[in-house]
């Protein structure tokens, strides 16, 4: 499966030849643009116009038609108007056109008939088993430059896709600029076909490539972006700019749990599982590629400063601090060797201060010792630098970058502050593999990137995480959802969200329905006084507001007399008509008898793009106000992943026993979450669910999930 | 008291005349190059070195001594060893010298001898009147170049001071490079005398100076500042950078308030409480007096978007949503002028996308329109433009740069994301009064900043603010205070804290001292039952552990009961020899009297730089895990800021009255806010003050201060 996508569309990124069908001569046209960049990228493959009407183009002789040219096609480029793309399309099919990139615009975007258009093209692409790129997009650059945009960036080791045919014209603009190489920049237009889960599969195994960046707005699928981008983050970075953020966050979901949430935490949760680091701004997208092409991931996660000022250095180890970058701790040997090498002002300790008048040998000096010291004590350093009377920078710059040979597998970052003085210094350490900034929270920002993907690399991949399930009656859970479908319900009855928390172990008060007042009474003394008995009917939401509640009931004849009342109120206070399936009669918790209670607020709802998020944290009637919650993501959830979900929470630590009380049950808080997240991926159906409060008793006394509901697809 | 410090630090920005005390012949010592960066700057005024050996320097007749001169000196630069320094600023005392600038090294920042010689420096100055910048530093650039910094920026709008002199060597170093202007540009050094307000004070009525900004790492005088500086920050904005977050972060306070505080908290209070605008990095800070010298102060809180391409809409969106920046709405009218002269398949909403094939025209038509917009509607815009095949950016900006002569008042920031294609115009753009950056997050940063200034120069300054204060028995409080102290104790015993609550009209439960059993039973019956009994000793901390409470005392009897248990507990089970001073009898709130309680925790600790820092909070014994609580400074604390400080708690909603509660007491709880604010003003001796829980029930039925605590200084 994974070579097939590679090999599908490898003939787009090493193409033998390529057909331009839609060719031109006419200066100004895209298909002569497309030519030109062809010519001047230097391709070496060939090259075939096709054009109706022309016999040479550009020098290169031209066909009529694609089925005329006499030799295989690798990549053909299509950039005729859209409504003549559907019969080229079924052309290059029958013509064993190996891969295609359409750039006219005119499909999804317009909607009406450019859908017709885009599902016809995508069908053909599949019946020839020719791999699409596009429609609506700007080309790609890979072995030649098959786009419209004229620059033609150097090549480097950067994998580069773009959701944004702008913002690709821009970014080739900057990098162009800033001496920036790439393996490859994919505009991905419309994705009829191959989406940036296919290129980023294909770049993982490309070995030009060593790191994978991209801007995008939206993601295909979900599940294929795990499987893919999870192993793919093992072999290289993948850094990913995610715009849609306010938009995302309009969104806002309908139900108590996503009132807490907004779809962009769904794409910041699955970035981490997936171990894509996210950059926060273009710039930041820019300066992790940049870091990560020339930079060892660190051995450790502690580094040390060097600085010849104290202000930068104090800035520095602040913006450390607040990224939670590891700041080294010296040993007492390493301290001594300092100060054998470092005049009497300096500071040994980090930052490193080796003080205004320090000297090229200095700077090497103090350096060497620091990179001498085992991962564990110095896995890298930032090496700062203001120019000041006896600073020569250039040189410092060149002691550093013999540094960065001799040990090559420390990472090194500098900060060289100031313009003037410094520029021509920086760009040679930047060249000589340390890259170097203007100011040192950049410096801060990329080491810590690099020190996350170290996190990253080392973790077992999720895709071959096991994970256990309980055995589940699932023929009954179909049974009771398909029931309530029937019934036109979307919202279960309480006895219905009970019975599926039974068969999923979630343990929640025992609860049944009862439709006579004998029923009731019968059904309180076989689960225990005291109980609840509450009105059950599709139509009636607030309970408590037609008296359809009676709480602490303590005998039977109480129950049978409860059934009649809440009947009765329910008819004359209840919405008219409201279908009375009878009354819930359930067992009632006794607070006093628990040593501890905290109440929490579990949730699930589903992601359109990431399928089902859960949701944990502090319950009860001020939830919403104390906003204690944290989300995860389902996709091969296991008990692991629901206690690192729950130390986030503020009550975790709560329930684990403060100020003299027990310990909380954790173990069943745990239990719920894993069961939850199993129910809500057998069952799809499921859309939402909700338990507030659960209340959690101290470790042996378990747990109640009280107040439940589930609510289905229509 | 303002026009003296003007006035006595207006000789170092515009003297008549410099002398240079250390002057040298001698290329490469201090004195020499000092000489040379004041003739390379092209000082106007009169120059006389002071060297006791030599008789010309560099041209200018030297004189052995600054008694010889036979001129007025405006400003003396000294620049000779530490150890001759005394005498000489005792030679400029009496020469009459105006204002001095020390660049030695060698004070107070090598302690001992060091720290004796500033201070001895420091009462020259006062002695004679003058007034002193350094010693430690690297001069300043005011009418010339008196440091020995040999770059020289060019002349502009930026006053500047640092902290640190390497800082504001690569400061010096970039600005030359990016060609930055400053009016002056001063290193602090140690602040012996003439300090960071001193100088934001003069700069401030300097017509010179657009933008101040500076680097700093500490605040000497933290009342100073607020009333300098909140008045400066009316005039012109103050943009500052201060570092050292995390070493103030490491200095935990040790009470339990203060566990929940750093003084970095304070550091960030006080700058928003004086309406400074504080740069988060280095690059900030520059981009922030950049903008702040072009761009004009919005008139409005929203803003449009006009973009030729999607994406960078999308990302610039979501930056103004992140920053919280408004995004205007246009109105239907709006919207129909656009629409005359937008192609169709352009963006009418905000961010307007008038399409990648956008000439300058379609640029300068939108923005027309939108610009004509009220400032209510649209008070600025946002120009993003990539790089495409129509696109010709140096137009685009001189259209844009002709609307903004057009509408002066709107504020207009660009981002050309590119690089060779877009520098030009980026630059032409920034030059001609709309500040332009590479990528559209920067743009929205600066523009927050603008709309942040708004507001900041709108609001009433607070040195004008009329605090009300109540009438309180101090001396009693006094005599309070005193007796603790006389006893060697630094916590105040319960009844006394329950005394100056209620002298300061803090509502707490009824408590007194009872020193026998029938003592206990008289005053239980006169508070009234259920009463609490607690022992009462200096020594005894936790007086739960040793039997030293007793909850729910019903009857004189029970009271006499537990007043012999409790000493006999305290006795047998607490610190043997401690200090047994009696039981205290404290009345007990009855919870099921409430329709709604809430646990509220207040807390006062005083910073060393700003005086008390006030807290409040979600309470209880979960308190510091849920860490709910919201900081502010005591400094012009009125009921307005109480209310602006509870708002941003999250419990704040909860005592609104949610889910059908009733509204709680929050005049109670502001009122406690205001009266605590004024008790630790009105004795500096408290130090520390907590609150936890304070019960808050519904609106008309109050609240009480449960438990109190004050600490006071040794």
């Amino acid at each position: 499966m994974v070579l097939q996508t590679v090999q599908s569309i490898e003939p787009m990124f090493h193409p033998k030849s390529v057909a331009i069908i839609g060719a031109s001569n006419k200066n100004g046209k895209i298909g002569n643009t497309l030519l030109v960049n062809i010519q001047k990228s230097g391709y070496e493959g060939k090259v075939f116009p096709i054009n109706t009407k022309e016999t040479e183009i550009l020098g290169f002789p031209a066909f009529k038609s694609i089925l005329d040219v006499p030799d295989e096609i690798d990549l053909g480029v299509i950039c005729i108007p859209s409504k003549f793309c559907v019969p080229v399309v079924d052309e290059c099919g029958k013509k064993g056109v190996k891969t295609l990139v359409i750039i006219t615009a005119g499909f999804k975007e317009i909607g009406g008939e450019g859908v017709t258009r885009e599902n016809k093209i995508r069908e053909l692409g599949k019946q020839y088993g020719m791999r699409i790129l596009g429609p609506n997009c700007l080309g790609l650059i890979t072995d030649g430059n098959f786009s419209f945009s004229s620059l033609t960036p150097k090549k480097g080791h950067i994998g580069m896709l773009s959701q944004s045919g702008a913002m690709m014209t821009g970014l080739l603009d900057w990098a162009v600029d800033n001496q920036i190489g790439f393996s490859s920049f994919i505009s991905l237009g419309n994705k009829c076909d191959a989406d940036e889960v296919d290129f980023i599969e294909y770049l993982a195994q490309d070995e030009q490539t060593k790191v994978i960046a991209a801007y995008i707005e939206s993601v295909q699928d979900g599940e294929k972006f795990f499987k893919v981008v999870s192993e793919a983050t093992k072999k290289k970075p993948v850094i990913l700019l995610k715009s849609g953020r306010s938009a995302a966050g309009a969104k806002a979901a309908s139900s108590h749990t996503g009132a807490l949430a907004g779809s962009d935490i769904a794409f910041d949760l699955a970035f981490k599982k997936a171990g894509v680091i996210r950059a926060e701004t273009i710039s930041d997208l820019f300066n992790y590629c940049m870091t990560f092409i020339i930079a060892p991931i660190p051995q450790g996660d502690k580094f040390a400063i060097i600085t010849n000022a104290g202000g930068p250095g104090i800035v520095c180890t602040d913006a450390m601090e607040l990224s939670q970058l590891g700041i080294a701790r010296f040993s007492e040997d390493t301290i001594q060797k300092l100060k054998e090498v470092l005049p009497a002002e300096s500071n040994f300790y980090n930052p490193v201060d080796i003080i205004g008048d320090a000297p090229p040998e200095r700077y090497e000096a103090a350096t060497d010792i620091l990179l001498q010291c085992p991962d564990s004590e110095v896995a890298g350093a930032i090496i700062l630098l203001t120019p000041q009377a006896q600073t020569k920078p250039l040189e410092v710059a060149q002691k550093i970058a013999s540094l960065h040979q001799k040990y090559p597998t420390k990472s090194l970052v500098a900060s060289f502050i100031g313009g003037v003085s410094v520029n021509e210094a920086s760009k040679h350490l930047t060249q000589g593999g340390v890259p170097t900034y203007a100011f040192p929270e950049d410096a801060v920002r990329v080491l810590k990137g690099l020190e996350r993907y170290k996190d990253i690399k080392q973790a077992p991949p999720i895709t071959k995480k096991k994970i256990p399930k309980i055995n589940v009656n699932k023929d009954r859970v179909r049974e009771i959802i398909s029931n309530a479908r029937t019934d036109g319900r979307v919202v279960l009855l309480s006895y219905e969200t009970s019975e599926i928390f039974d068969l999923y172990g979630i343990k929640n008060p025992k609860s049944r329905l009862a439709q006579t007042a004998r029923d009731a009474a019968k059904i309180a003394e076989e689960i225990g006084f005291p109980v609840v008995m509450k009105i059950v009917s599709p139509q009636i939401i607030h309970k408590w507001d037609c008296g359809g509640v009676v709480l602490n009931i303590q005998s039977a004849q109480d129950a049978k007399n409860a059934f009649i009342q809440i009947m009765s109120n329910a008819k004359s206070k209840g919405p008219s008509g409201a279908d009375l399936r009878g009354v819930e009669v359930q067992e009632m918790i006794i607070k006093k008898d628990k040593k501890k209670i905290n109440e929490l607020i579990f949730g699930v709802n589903r992601d359109p793009q990431w399928g089902p998020m859960i949701m944990v944290g502090s319950g009860g009637i001020y939830a919403n106000y104390v906003k204690d919650v944290q989300f995860e993501l389902t996709y091969q959830y296991d008990r692991t992943d629901a206690l690192n979900q729950l130390q986030q929470t503020k009550i975790s630590k709560i329930l684990e026993g403060v100020r003299g009380e027990p310990r909380s049950d954790i173990d069943g808080v745990l239990d719920i979450l894993v069961r939850l997240s199993q129910l809500v991926n057998d069952f799809t159906e499921i859309i939402e669910l909700d338990i507030n409060p659960c209340l959690v008793f101290e470790a042996e006394s378990g747990y109640s999930a009280v107040d439940i509901k589930i609510t289905i697809k229509h």
